[in-house]
């Protein structure tokens, strides 16, 4: 009955969104010695899935309805999911937004059309004006997923999925509210009842997994994660019901394990994610399954520029493949060169310099020296580090 | 003729190498006014189109010549092609690589089972090398473009081009050998005579165009351009032959335009390719046409992380999206905050912000502060400028 009215929902949104690629990932598949495929909604339109539930709901509007606009409160991908869904539906659409809400993703909302009020220091301040707005303007509220149109419409990609391979045997999507997993479980059960849903949260915002785990909906006092997406404090009423009924295992994720994933996507893939998306690529080895088909939801890749340079120096530093230190060097001639003699022997690639007189804690007789280097792994650094003790330098790892 | 040759190949390759997604480019469609779609063989396996052609010559080689094994000399693409192929087809390859390739490339064309041989300063050195370990060990010698039967090999990327879609007006390819477009061009414009092929080079190593121009092969004495996988001096006999009747026309793209088609891909399309794999999407804007069914190659994505880091700053930069200043601050408590409150009203986020008392030129009196924030294009930049120079501070844009 769910299957059905996801059915008739892709029928009327398949023409708008993007059927985007399901790619099988050798780099994965081996690291967790199953079969994984990829379903990359990082390329959907507004580089997130969250297009389709919007869109979904937008248009199962009345007149009247759309004739007074819709009203939504986010900070993210629902914002600019609902603005552009707007935009193709013709319908004026209001968007709170903390007005902490970095000026680029303002921006885009605004490209896409959508009339964005900044309001308050959080997302709660935001939330709370757009309910008010929702009374003054009789606007209708989009939630961002505890709504069946909109769980309806993140289903559609349960059956893209399934058009392209239908034997799946694990399906693993990421929690936050639970929209999602919501919309995939009701598709892909009645489409095959043995398959298995895993949801993915992180460690710093577990919402749902506490939830199941005390068999009521449990409100988190914090949380903390860079996946910004998933960072939810309290599940939904509906979403609640279906994970507890359809969603066979949510397991979390640490930040760390987060970065990495998030690293090995963009450089074997050559595709970006954003930290929420990556969590069902981390989330593979604790799955403690083998040569099981399964295919992991990157649900989104709107991250910020800077944001991925920061990562991926993090990834790169938790890899092992870089290494900064301080050296305390004799300010006399030739102690560089032969910091630069070891580095060349041991293959060590600078990346950064800096040799600072001010730095060191005598200053009379030292100078201080930072070193970034490019490293091929833990071994390496410890080889690194080895050659320099031989050599009598005190080393200071700084990441 | 050639078509039909190719179509063989495509059939002995194809259930090794992936068939690439061809996406729609909302973004850069808008950009030039046509209906761009981009054929992602940074998605292929090897991170690059090059594993086509290398397992296409390797599979065409005769029991004998398998079993005495291939060489090649690279240091990109080719390499990781070849180790690729011979992998899949169990034959012993070697790959001289000139010593200056970065430890990781060496590392992952080991990792696809190359013995790797580290020769010479340069890829010419490299080339000598290979050239005489043929001789001596009787290898098959795997030239990276100059080769009918990989030039076969790429233009199998045509045919899954046509699959998808039939009725391309344009088709732009990065040209550095030729390797790639000749094959383009040989099965595309046998399919449809009229489509017209686009060649494109970095300004810093324009061989082919120059070749084109004199209507002979011509030598560039240097080349020097960040797209490293299509900065090659001489073009090959065979391919300048193919591209001489077959390419439409050659445009060649600066450096800034390469670096503002990677930040473009990667931001609205959270794709990674390397700089030469996007030539085609900076070229988009000196086409000159409207309303065209345009497709490019992205041809790869085998970019390091950390120069993914560093293009990422650039690129930013070039578009206004971050500032860096200094500014000479009188050595009084209160200063900091008169320009933080300058940063927060003009709505630039800050990036990095370092306080030194050792850089300014007036040690006793001033403080040089220097700044990043993060800004929203070059008229954002200005504001931020007029707002400091109304309050009397001079400021030093540094890039």
């Amino acid at each position: 009955m769910h299957l059905e009215r996801i059915i008739n929902v892709r029928e009327n949104i398949k023409d708008t969104v993007v059927k985007t690629p399901l790619l099988y990932s050798n780099i994965f598949s081996e690291m967790c010695k199953n079969n994984v495929y990829m379903k990359c909604e990082n390329l959907q339109l507004t580089g997130a899935y969250k297009l389709r539930g919007a869109l979904n709901k937008i248009i199962s509007l009345n007149e009247v309805e759309k004739s007074r606009g819709v009203i939504c409160s986010s900070a993210g991908n629902h914002a600019q999911g609902v603005a552009y869904a707007s935009l193709l539906a013709s319908v004026n659409a209001t968007i709170v937004m903390p007005e902490t809400t970095p000026y680029l993703k303002v921006e885009s909302t605004k490209n896409y059309g959508g009339n964005v009020i900044l309001h308050g220091k959080c997302y709660d301040d935001a939330f709370m004006k757009a309910k008010s707005l929702e009374e003054e303007e009789k606007r209708v509220f989009i939630h961002p997923f505890d709504d069946m149109d909109v769980i309806y419409g993140q289903g559609t990609i349960a059956l893209e999925i399934f058009e392209d391979i239908n034997d799946f045997d694990y399906l693993i999507a990421p929690i936050g509210g639970g929209g999602l997993i919501s919309g995939l479980s009701l598709a892909a059960k009645e489409l095959n009842p043995n398959i298995k849903i895993i949801g993915v949260q992180a460690e710093g915002a577990p919402s749902m997994a506490l939830s199941i785990k005390n068999n009521k909906i449990c409100t988190l006092d914090s949380v903390n994660t860079l996946a910004d997406g998933i960072s939810v404090k309290t599940p939904g009423n509906r979403t609640f019901e279906i994970v507890k009924d359809y969603v066979d295992e949510i397991i979390t994720v640490s930040e760390s394990e987060i970065v990495e994933a998030f690293l090995l996507l963009a450089e074997k893939h050559k595709l970006l994610a954003e930290a929420s998306g990556v969590v069902t690529l981390a989330a593979l080895n604790k799955l403690n399954v083998q040569d099981k088909k399964v295919c992991c939801i990157i649900s989104g890749g709107n991250i910020d520029m800077l944001t991925i340079s920061s990562l991926i120096n993090n990834g790169l530093v938790s890899k092992g493949r870089l290494l900064c230190f301080s050296v305390e060097l004799k300010n006399v001639p030739g102690e560089l060169l032969k910091i630069s003699e070891i580095l060349a022997k041991e293959n060590a690639n600078v990346v950064k310099l800096e040799h600072n007189q001010f730095k060191a804690i005598n200053r009379i007789h030292n100078v201080l020296l930072e070193v970034t280097v490019e490293t091929n792994g833990h071994e390496h650094i410890q080889n690194i580090l080895s050659a320099f003790k031989q050599n009598d330098y005190q080393i200071n790892v700084m990441y």
